[in-house]
């Protein structure tokens, strides 16, 4: 994907939708465990997490609230958005190598431009792992972006 | 830091806190873009950045989380928390080069080991840049863990 657009208020509509859907996998639990800080190795350590009530590793329960956050700039409303605010309920661990469907669903039009979204997250078994809800400002306008290309990350 | 201990349930007292201060850099933004998956370029690419209302670039919303999740995770409670909720307000936005200081505090001991925190982060302005609160599943038993160590992960 090169170029992004966005919904703006105008158009977003009561029940409108995005997803995204997602593998979870090593390189993930390792990049967010370096960029939020959290090193404890039941998102790191096969051995240890297999000794938890996890029976293995998890992914960080704030990685999930990343992938929302990132629906809600890249697709719906997408860019120009701005992110108010957001509430979530952790339901069910997330493990390394689940496949993640992320859906983002218009509920509430407020005024100002603001937005209600409800915000879940659900396994390959259709289970519910991240409930929620999140307000956004909604782009004003039209707006169509080129996406910066990340530079290459190397791990190990 | 080699090993991390945690905080059980019988010992956290009302008014308990732990923070961490952490200056937002290059590295960070790109890193959260890549595991995210929110690649704007509000968050990657000066030029655009200078032209919306932020006049720079900014730090994600939920790296903010992301942080904040770190903090209960490493320090309150600490290892063996289950993550079971999170209310973020985002305020004002956190610029590159910004310094955070993340803030969490037991404000309520609720039964079954759940704990009740409150969760800010103050820019170095010492302005509130992120409000919420987070129910965490204190962990039962004290525990000692050794810190993974991370790959080393080279970007560009």
């Amino acid at each position: 994907m090169n170029q992004i657009q966005n919904i703006p208020y105008a158009e977003l509509q009561l029940g409108q939708k995005a997803e995204i859907t997602r593998q979870i996998d090593e390189r993930d639990l390792q990049l967010f465990a370096a960029v939020s800080g959290d090193r404890n190795p039941v998102h790191l350590d096969a051995d240890y997490a297999a000794s938890t009530q996890f029976k293995g590793r998890i992914a960080h329960g704030m990685f999930s609230g990343a992938l929302i956050s990132a629906v809600a700039a890249m697709h719906l409303p997408g860019p120009g958005t701005i992110y108010l605010g957001q509430n979530l309920r952790f339901m069910r661990p997330v493990k390394l190598g689940d496949t993640l469907r992320v859906e983002l669903e218009v509920i509430e039009k407020l005024p100002k431009n603001r937005v209600r979204l409800a915000t879940r997250i659900f396994n390959q078994d259709d289970k519910l792992v991240v409930d929620g809800e999140a307000e956004v400002m909604a782009p004003e306008h039209k707006l169509s972006l080129d996406l910066p290309a990340l530079p290459p990350i190397q791990i190990g």
